[in-house]
């Protein structure tokens, strides 16, 4: 049997795409830009729904839903959300089709043409916010915490499974607030849920930081967000959250009267991640044989194989894989028992090796006259063997223990690939050779961040919110700069 | 304070209109035929999802996702479906703005037409089943057991909230088998769960039936379905579960290998169930004060009011109050100690009768002289006064008692307005002034069948899985009949 997919270090790119396909994660549809979520891949981004549903609800939010489309008139109310989001979209212009006059299938209805065109939703602030000023009166309304999962569309020229597709599953949370204090006190509570989630869930470190004015949301006073770094060195963006101030409360006119009498202006903030954070979750831990995942976010966090020629050998080790099973379970641990007989033990190992189960457990004759079994990790690939009354006990920890190793080792790379650079030569220098991070003055202004962006093609992934006050010079225009950015290439 | 909603008796529809919106749960959108569905209501749904999801999980389903848009080739490839499907559907023909040249907002790009429309999808079959075109080899991929929760529009020119809107939400299971009976086992099993569903927790009881050829899904070989009914006698259709035959296998030309090597198109199946139920929900229970919501399905299952003057009242009640917040917790049940100070008790026993929250528990001074408290339940209104020791064990059992309570309601209103008709007059006079399921003779032809519907606008529901063998006469043409089907006006 061949090697299912391409080494990293041969071809990082094609290897990611051949490991999202192998894997049974995604793949492409015929429709042009939009991906097929398949049943593996989908069963870990519930996983991930399913824990960030309840940060949501633990930090008083309410899911709620919203219409897919939006009258093209509402993007042109907010005059920058327009620019940035009313062009590359999906649009209906039409409700009706009508058999072909010439027989040719089915065609579309002329006389179906819609009074105004409807923009299929590429974010939902706009439609949100039109039904926000219905919703809020009075103080008493306030705040309004509101999350939806949904599905929005970005018509994207150059698309990657889960990266960058036309279509994307997502939430957004979209919050009105009766003061300023209060809704930037929750942009920066959904970045911190946010970061808590990336973390100690997908393993995955994170630099927290603000944009800088031009990598801003269209609409937003502040954006901050979370930086990942994947494993060919470039950052990933993992989710924003963004201080609307009264932006959108002021271009669909939502007031509330305060305790006092008087009408204001409510604040708002909106958040969001993406099923980007597929992409983030395979590409930061994965190796040349697959996936590695994270226990707390696999579906099958423990296989067992069973390896035997007659069916008494089968019915043996059986009784104890139901056993592992029935006590695994009642602590809270996912496990499969394949004791398929149309695929051999070596074909079962690779197919969960390439499928990123966290831990295999395999028994043999050997192990059922020794009292033993083998239990191997995914992630170190290291195979112990252990005393079968153990098993349970070691496999529970293990899993914890291989949580904490997934985050570690990707700590320790983002730690090693990020570089301090005070010049310009050593900063392109540093890109070209060993890439990451780095962190550099820079003076403040949009135009060096294009130049830079420009000439190197690494932009500002953020202001760290950490930056220390560091008196230093410009790496580009030598002007004066109080503190380090974060430039990096970025997904 | 006035009451909320108008009665049931004045006017049944305009009752459903206002409690839909005054309970919070939708309301209308800007976008035409497009809902949107409120945090009340839109966790009345997720509590059906979740029961649901578990449902298919443990029948051997996963999830996955498909693309929103489907080509709009892919519609005529099945015969019957594209008569069926493509006709009322939101098309998207461009994917671009542009500012306008006279400063008037964003148009339309017209460079940016699409080569081929895309039509936002009404159902999934086709797309569903090119992707199974790449899935299916052999007979080891089979059976395929999918489940998609999604949203779906379909152009509606006469919309009601949940009953009908041009988008909705939904869940559509797609399966192919290897075998005609095994598809036709998954067929039946899917009716089974939607049954098991609607009755033990919707409170909702169900005719299991076949639809006529007339009502048949389009593309379909067989139509399972189940019929309800709502409290003005009307019929509703709560969920449909279909055979496909090979049709679909056909026309994406999807095969596999047998065991012994042959070539055999596969057998499908799909099923779904839409945000139409929360409609069937609110119409089969509620009352003229409001929502009656079987425990099962209630997003707040007890709330505690209490009812005092000073500081130190509340907080001597607020401490029981605590007590039983955190005992029923820890039993499961969903508790809201509502202590707000902005609304007075008879505003708030008004606001959860209106909410439909099954149980109610009052706490004032004189109950704790008398160590005493006052459970009040929504279905029937009874209130009772309670040892302040019993009432954790009380409650728990009367959330039991009113889920049962609720079903056999429906139950017996479901028995005292079904009738059995053998002539076409009484048939018609029984329709005019008592409504409900009528039980008749049917010739078994598609012209009775619709001269009927268009003389009385009643439909045949379906042909009862438990339908007898009865020799009789059609009720219109006199011909013979081996068995009665369900007639019902519908909604």
């Amino acid at each position: 049997m061949g090697k299912a997919i391409p080494n990293r270090s041969e071809d990082y790119s094609l290897w990611y795409n051949e490991l999202v396909k192998k894997a049974g994660l995604a793949e492409n549809s015929p429709v042009r830009g939009c991906m097929v979520i398949k049943p593996y891949g989908f069963a870990i981004w519930e996983k991930m729904q399913d824990i960030l549903d309840k940060m949501f609800k633990e930090t008083g939010h309410s899911n709620a839903y919203f219409p897919l489309f939006i009258p093209k008139s509402f993007f042109s109310k907010e005059a920058n959300h327009v620019e940035g989001f009313a062009k590359e979209c999906a649009i209906v212009t039409h409700y009706r089709l009508k058999n072909d006059e010439e027989g040719k299938g089915v065609v579309v209805d002329p006389e179906a043409k819609l009074e105004e065109e409807l923009i299929v939703r590429p974010t939902s602030e706009t439609v949100i916010w039109d039904s926000y000023k219905n919703w809020i009166q009075s103080y008493r309304d306030l705040p309004l915490l509101i999350n939806q999962w949904a599905n929005v569309v970005r018509w994207e020229m150059r698309t990657r499974l889960f990266l960058r597709t036309a279509e994307f599953l997502w939430q957004e949370g979209h919050t009105a607030h009766a003061t300023s204090e209060e809704a930037q006190a929750e942009t920066k509570q959904m970045l911190e849920v946010y970061a808590d989630f990336a973390e100690n869930h997908m393993g995955l470190p994170v630099v927290k930081g603000i944009k800088t004015e031009s990598e801003r949301f269209a609409g937003a006073v502040e954006t901050y967000c979370i930086e990942s770094m994947m494993q060919d060195g470039k950052a990933l963006q993992a989710g924003t959250s963004h201080f609307l101030g009264q932006n959108f409360a002021k271009a669909f006119d939502v007031k509330y009267a305060t305790k006092e009498g008087k009408e204001e202006f409510v604040w708002g903030t909106s958040w969001g991640v993406s099923t980007r954070l597929m992409g983030a979750l395979i590409m930061a831990h994965s190796d040349d044989d697959g996936l590695v995942l994270p226990p707390k976010l696999a579906p099958i966090q423990v296989v067992i194989v069973p390896i035997y020629k007659t069916d008494e050998e089968l019915a043996r080790i059986a009784e104890l894989a139901d056993s592992y099973t029935k006590e695994l379970r009642s602590k809270g641990v996912s496990v499969q028992f394949d004791k398929r007989e149309t695929h051999k033990p070596g074909w079962k190992f690779a197919e969960y090796e390439l499928k990123g189960v966290p831990v295999r457990i395999a028994i043999g004759p050997k192990d059922m006259e020794n009292g033993t079994v083998e239990i191997a990790r995914r992630d170190t690939k290291e195979k112990q063997t252990i005393n079968q009354g153990d098993a349970v006990g070691f496999v529970y920890n293990l899993l914890d223990e291989i949580q904490q190793n997934i985050f570690s080792k990707a700590l320790n790379f983002k730690k090693e690939n990020t570089h301090r650079v005070d010049d310009y030569e050593t900063f392109k220098k540093v890109l070209e050779t060993k890439g990451g991070f780095i962190y550099a003055h820079w003076d403040g202004t949009a135009e060096t961040e294009a130049k830079i962006s420009e000439e190197t093609k690494a932009t500002i992934r953020c202001i760290p919110l950490d930056q220390k006050q560091e008196e230093g010079k410009c790496i580009y225009s030598g002007k004066p700069s109080k503190g380090r950015v974060l430039f990096a290439k970025a997904y």
